[in-house]
Order: structure tokens, then sequence, then C-alpha cells
């Protein structure tokens, strides 16, 4: 076996410790010189990008648009909206200098003290505020409405506990930002693009998410909703993946953005946000994989089909090749990202590993004796099952056998999932089994005083009042008050 | 005419307001409220999307990954290689403080002085110092050579006096970062992507462009060798419009990176970098289009085709729709961006003028006559001619045209291009001649004072050393000594 796999920790032995290992070691992303920001590596690049592509199709399809807007905010436009300031002061990296110089000693540079902003500047935690301040120039009157931009960037949030890619100083995401004429509209939107985050959470990384909106205390600062969609993890604990915030009309007050009506009379505007960032790459990773490495869905795996021959002369090499050509450029003809590994200064055994812990879904093997009997190895990445196959089945065995795979690893997180959700109403027991993971869908009496109870004494949180629950009538298992809700609490990340 | 129109400034009159116009009016970029700092709007985003791609594309072709470095660098990485530095330090972006509090009077937010980094961070001016810090854990042996990354990402200079998409304090842009086991083989990388550049501006962009390489003044901070690709605007001016680094041992010295050759020795890695970024889109701008507005080159342009419907009843707008309907989608399917704007709230007129202004390059009209007759009205952007063409022939008719004029604007902008470029050996006759504009191919000594009396003189500036050109024998025309090279000077952007 591999010394990459030897090392890996097993997720029974320290869950978190083998997410930091599979990071590491399935080559995805790596601590950088900077204190919190990661460098993403080429594997987990590529991943991203998958999910950007399919996302970006999917945003285009809602009538949203790219831009870009700066990446510095001036510090008095944060504090325009009060509740958002409130919520990003603490975590803002500030630009107050424009120009290094030559220190005193002569050894290295300094900030040159004549070169100080006027205005302080501060990396984007997120840009609703500069993007209202353009929005205001951009409407004036209801045909400009409904607005929808959307940008891919990079944002900065001064974290001082960060992991890879579940929370990073410096994170890449894309937010939309849209302007609408009414509330209904408005928050329409921002329920529709929940629902296509959901649907890229299931239909792409295979990852099944509770729908809901949150409690006042969990909202986005500055929102008047946020709706969330919250991914079970296989320990037990919730990601959330991605929301979506009815803002109401804060930011257009706050910037004073207002649109004539078709009676020619001034309105503001309702807007939305919503973001979903690299964090989804930790949700994919935590939710599949397995103590040989990472397990990709087919539909976002970089390499979907890897192939490895066996020969032992350069002959054979030859003859394995132009006998796999056909299926290789079959293969890539439908779309399909194959990779023939003929490097000579590895071994099989370790090619074999290395593949297994990035996640490959599919591998072929050919050797000597496939290749006189016209078979090949076929082995899947998610339950390790091997198959010999026939050569001339081949290119219509591995299409369908990706769908499968995608269809397999979205049902067993599923499974998953539903088998860890418990319906509780009892405080005591909740606390015991809280401790072992899982969704709780209890009643909750909607006051602060017993959520920050329950934070306080389980570390467990509302994730969210889910959606397509039945809200039956019942009592607070804390407080014994009649209860508003039924509510998804649990453990988060 | 439209208003729009009628406020655009001419090129006779004056180009660099007609250039600003442009930006402004054809809805591609505006002033944010940071200072040197520009939105992008959506329209002029479509046409970084669709550069993006294509280069993109031609990178990974190279065998370049893409990967993403932290926005942020140590102030002492900049330090490092001391030609870099001095050639950065006097426009960064300092973070020197990562939180704000409630100001004093509580009234807004002030930066926290309990929260001072111990090491400033610059925002990265290009990533050069953080890419190579990386790098020398990834490089251990011959076999991890080449090392070939690419990221498409934001940078920050600060700059005193901007203009959209030609110099701004932000911009986007990509940057790629290869490492090399030989000296040979980083040269020819950085020939490579050179050609790459050249490639993708006259191919995608129909920009003709000079290659060459830059003089020991004009070289980027840090390298051995700068190529790059220089274009003509319209008003004679040169865009520098992608470089390519052949940076040395220089970075591997400097962060340590050596590797061990096949005789397991140590060696210092060799090193490249090349980038291009928004301002492709200003030079796109400013070598194409006229008075009227845009003209965009078929194969970048968001919208290739309009329809514009022309109706009295809306009877008449469903019949001419219906007729259409597998026109359009028979465009679509030979992947041709279709707008079909039946919108009723503009005149055609009105539409006319703005779709002209937008440069969207192929304009179908077709109103109740057409629709007796069978036939459409098809207007190209580039000539401004019209033309009638039967309806059964159109499907053939459009992307051939659309191919037409791909090769009309690039023929179009490389005469002008070829009229404009002078030999010139007098000194007085040049000072003369450069107030027009135009690249002048001129002997020259070598010498960094002749270059600077030409500069100081003229505000012209050695381009390149021309690749492709005669290397004739010649006495400099300012100094009168034996030249060294011919060059090509011009005055630029």
């Amino acid at each position: 076996m591999a010394k990459e796999l030897k090392e890996l920790t097993k997720r029974s032995e320290n869950y978190s410790q083998w997410y930091n290992d599979l990071v590491i070691k399935a080559d995805l992303a790596e601590q950088s010189a900077v204190r919190g920001c990661m460098v993403i590596k080429p594997y987990g690049y590529a991943i991203w990008e998958k999910m950007q592509q399919q996302l970006d199709k999917m945003f285009k399809e809602t009538g949203a648009q790219n831009a870009y807007f700066p990446l510095l905010i001036p510090k008095s436009f944060l504090s325009k909206e009060a509740e958002h300031v409130k919520g990003f002061a603490k975590e803002c990296a500030v630009v107050t200098h424009y120009r290094l110089k030559s220190s005193e000693e002569g050894t290295g540079v300094e900030v040159d003290p004549a070169a100080k902003l006027e205005e302080e500047l501060i990396i984007r935690p997120t840009s609703e505020t500069i993007i209202w301040n353009t929005y205001k120039n951009w409407i004036k009157s209801w045909r400009d409405l409904p607005l929808m931009c959307n940008q891919w960037c990079n944002v900065m949030r001064w974290e001082m506990r960060t992991r890879p890619f579940l929370r990073t100083s410096e994170f890449l995401w894309q937010e939309g930002h849209t302007a609408h004429a009414t509330r209904e509209e408005a928050e329409a939107e921002a329920q529709k693009m929940l629902k296509v985050y959901a649907d890229f959470a299931e239909q792409w990384m295979a990852v099944p998410v509770v729908q809901g909106v949150k409690s006042e205390t969990e909202r986005f600062a500055g929102a008047l909703d946020t709706y969330t969609i919250e991914a079970m993890m296989q320990d037990g604990k919730a990601l959330q993946s991605g929301t979506s915030h009815f803002l109401g009309q804060n930011f257009a007050k706050s910037f004073d953005v207002t649109y004539l009506n078709k009676e020619n009379k001034p309105e503001y505007v309702w807007a939305t946000s919503w973001g979903v960032s690299t964090r989804l790459i930790g949700a994919l990773i935590m939710t599949h994989s397995d103590d040989n490495g990472l397990v990709l869905p087919p539909r976002l795996a970089p390499i979907q089909v890897v192939i490895v021959p066996i020969s032992k002369t350069s002959e054979q090499l030859k003859a394995i090749h132009d006998q796999l050509k056909p299926i290789i450029d079959g293969l890539r003809a439908m779309g399909i990202t194959v990779k023939f590994d003929d490097n000579d200064t590895k071994r099989p055994g370790f090619k074999f590993a290395d593949y297994e812990l990035k996640g490959v879904p599919v591998r072929l093997v050919m050797g000597g004796r496939d290749l006189e009997n016209n078979t090949i190895e076929v082995m899947r990445r998610d339950t390790l099952q091997k198959e010999t196959v026939s050569l001339e089945k081949i290119l219509e065995y591995v299409p369908k056998l990706l769908e499968e795979m995608q269809a397999n690893i979205l049902k067993k997180a599923k499974d998953f999932r539903d088998a860890h959700i418990y319906e509780c109403e009892n405080y005591d027991e909740f606390k015991q089994k809280i401790k072992d993971g899982g969704f709780f869908l209890c009643h909750w009496d909607g006051t602060e005083e017993t959520e920050a109870k329950i934070k306080e004494e389980t570390q467990a949180t509302i994730r969210c009042v889910p959606f397509g629950v039945e809200q039956t009538p019942g009592v607070d298992m804390v407080s014994g008050k009649p209860a508003k809700y039924r509510v998804i609490i649990a453990r988060s990340y």
C-alpha cells in the first residue's frame, strides 16, 4: 500500500484529523504563508471550476448577468446599514496606506507614512454596500427592474480559527445581488435561488440538503430573512452550504435607491442577495469520502475515468494502447474526461492507491491477460467493486456506470442523513444524543433565550425552520412554553 | 437619432474623449466610488468572459493548470527580490489592521488600534513572490518539473492617473507562473506563451500585434527578458497588450527553490510568468470602434445577431415571430448568440442606434413587406452595409457573414497598422512625424541615455526589438553611434 494512504487518519479515530489529512494528501489545498489563507491547488481548483461552470449556467438561466465590482469598500459605506456593519466590523481587513518606501536601514521596505489614505478602505467581506451604492445610478424607473447581477470573486473575513475550505480568511465565492419593484418579487427571487442551490447540491454534488429559513439570531447582517441549505456531514454535524437573503428595503434606504413606479411615484427598491463559496468543496469531501480517500460524484470529478495499463514490455504497452485508443476517443467524444496513465516511474500499486485517494470515479486496468481475452477490469470508486468487462461493451458500460454511481452516492448520503434525523421532545434526551451528532427536529418557543441556552449547554444551534416539514403544535422541550415552530437543531461547522 | 449617439464625441475631434464616452455609453464600465477602481458592467464583463473562455482553453492546451494563491502578500516577501520590490513598492495597497470598532462618538466605525498586524500585508500587485514561496514546497525533484500554474484573479497597483480598462488601480487578469529544469525550456515557454497571446489577439480580437522583446529599462521588475505584444490604436499610439517574462533563476534564488536533477544534484529552478488583463478590452475598443460606437469582432461579441421585428399590430408581430422561430433556433443550434428584441417600450430607431453603439455584429430587421416577400434585411456593423436576403438562405448567410466580418475587421486593422509603420533614420523627421502617431522602426545604439532622451523630448518610448524584422546594420538616429538593434518606437498608453 502506498505511503500516502497509510498515513491517512481513519474517520472513526479522528474525523477532524481525517478531513485535514485528506485535504492535504489528495492535493486539494494547503495552508499558505498568510494566516488563515489557503492555496487552492490545481486538483482542488479543478473541482471548483466544475462547480462554477454548472452554477453559472443555472444563474444565467434565471436571468442573472455577471459583472464585477471593486474589491475595496470605503469604510463609511459599511456603516450605512446599522446591522450590516455590526455583523462584519470585527473581521475586516483594513487598507490604510497606498505606498511603501525603502526602510531607514535600507534593507527592506516599510509603509510610507506620507501615503496614508484619507478614508480607510475595507477588503470586501461581502459587497452589498458597494453594489447598492452603484445600483443607485442604474435604477431610475420600473423599466430598469428587476436588476440581477452576480459576481465571482474573492472576499475576506478575518477569522481566528480557520480550516481549509470550511472557514478561511480569504475565500472564493459568488454573490448575486438583485433589485425588484415589489416585496413579493424579491421574496420569490430569494426562494428561487435557494431552490437553485438545493438542486445543484443534490443533482451535481450528490449532497442532500434540508432547506429552511434561519432564526433571527442566525440571519445575515442586514437581512429580513435568510434562507439556507443545510447538509449533514458524516459525523452528524450540519454544514451551512449556501444562503439566500431577502433584504427588504434596508439597503435601498441606506443608499437611497428609489425607482419611479408606473404611476410615476418614487418607491424604495426591494433587494435580495445569495451566495455559495469554496466551502462547497468542504461539503463535498465530508459527505462522501472514506478511509481510502476522496469519493467524488462523477459530475464534478476533474478526471472521471483513469486507465492504467500493466505491461511487462514496451511492445505490450503499445499493444494495450492500440487496443484502447478507440475506447479513449469514444469516451472523450461523449464528454467524459479520461486520463491514460502510462507513466513508468510509478508502480501500478502506487497509482491505484493514489487514484483512490483522489476519488477518480472509474478505474480501468488492462494487463496481458486482458489483452488476450479482449477484456478490461473496471473498478468503481464508491463501492470499490471490480468487474471484468468485454472491450466491445465498455463504451456502453462506462457512461451507464457513471450515472449509476452519481445516483448511488446521492442515495447513500440521503440514507445516512435520513437515519440521523430525530424527532425529539425531551431536553435531557437531546443533551445526551446530540453528542453523537445528527439533526434534531424539535419544538421551539421562538425566543432568543431558549436558543442561547441550547447553544451554551450543548454547542448546538438552531439551523433553520425547515420547509416541507409539518408544523405540528407542541411545547418547547427546554422552556415548556407553547412552541412557535418545529426547528432543526444540530452542532455545526 | 437616439440621444446617446448624439452625445458620442467624434474620434477626429477628441480621440481620448471619444474613448471615455464610448466606455460609458456602450455600458461597458464606469468609475466606482473608490478612486481609480472601475465597475465592470454586465455588457463589458460578458466580453471579458468570452476572452477568458478562449484563453483558458489555449492555456490548458499548453499543459497549464489553474490554481488559486492568496490575495495578500507579506511585506517581507516583496523585498526578497531586489528589482521586484523596486518596481512595485510605490504602488502597493497596504493592509495594516484586521478589525474595526464602534467610533468614540458612536456614529460610525473606526480602525481598532488593538488590531494592528505584526507584519503588514500587501494586496498582490502580481504574485511571483507568494507563488515562488509556495513552489518551494512543491518542487523537490526533476520529476516535479515543469510545473505550470495559472490563476485568474484581481490585482491592485495604486495608479495616480487611471482610465477605464487601460489603467486602473484594481484590474482583473490572469497570471501564469511556470517552473522548469533548464534555461532553454523556460525561455521556450516564455516565447510560446507570447505566441499564444499573439494568436489570441489576431484570431479572436482581430487585433494585429507586433511581437518583440523589451529593452532593459522597460522590462518587468525581476525579469531577465520581457516579451511583449504591441498593438496600434487608431490614433497611432501603441498599447502593450500582453507580456511574457523569462525570469531566469531570480525568484528561485530569492525563495531558495531547488530541484534534484537526474544526477541527484540540487539546481535552482528556471522561471517564467505571463499575463494579460482587462486592458485587452481597451485594446478591442480602440482598435475597431467608430463614431457610431463599438465594433466588435463576431468571435467575442456577447450578442452576435440581434433581430428587430417592425410590426403595426400584435398579429403581425406574432406572424413575424412564427416566421423567424425556426431561424432563431437554427442559428442558436450553430452556437450563434441571438437576441430577438420585441420590447415595445422602445422605437425601432432607438434600438438600431443602441445596437450600433453596442457593436452587435449583425442586425436582422423584418417588417410587413419582408413578411409578404419572405425576406429579411441584414445589416453588418463593420461596414454598415444593408442587404435584403431571402429567408430560405439566411441560415447559410449569417454564419458566413460573421466569418467574413471577423476577417474583414482584422484586415482593416492590419492595413491601418501597416500604413502607419515607418522606417526612420532622421531624428528631426522623427520628432515631427511622431506627433501624428505611428510605429517608427529605427536604429538604436542600445544605451539608456538615448532611450531617455527620446522619451523626454518626444514622450515616445522604445516598445520592443521586433521579431521577424531584418536587423540591418546602421547608426542610431539620435546619438549617431553604431546601432545595436532596429527597434519600434512609439507613444503609448
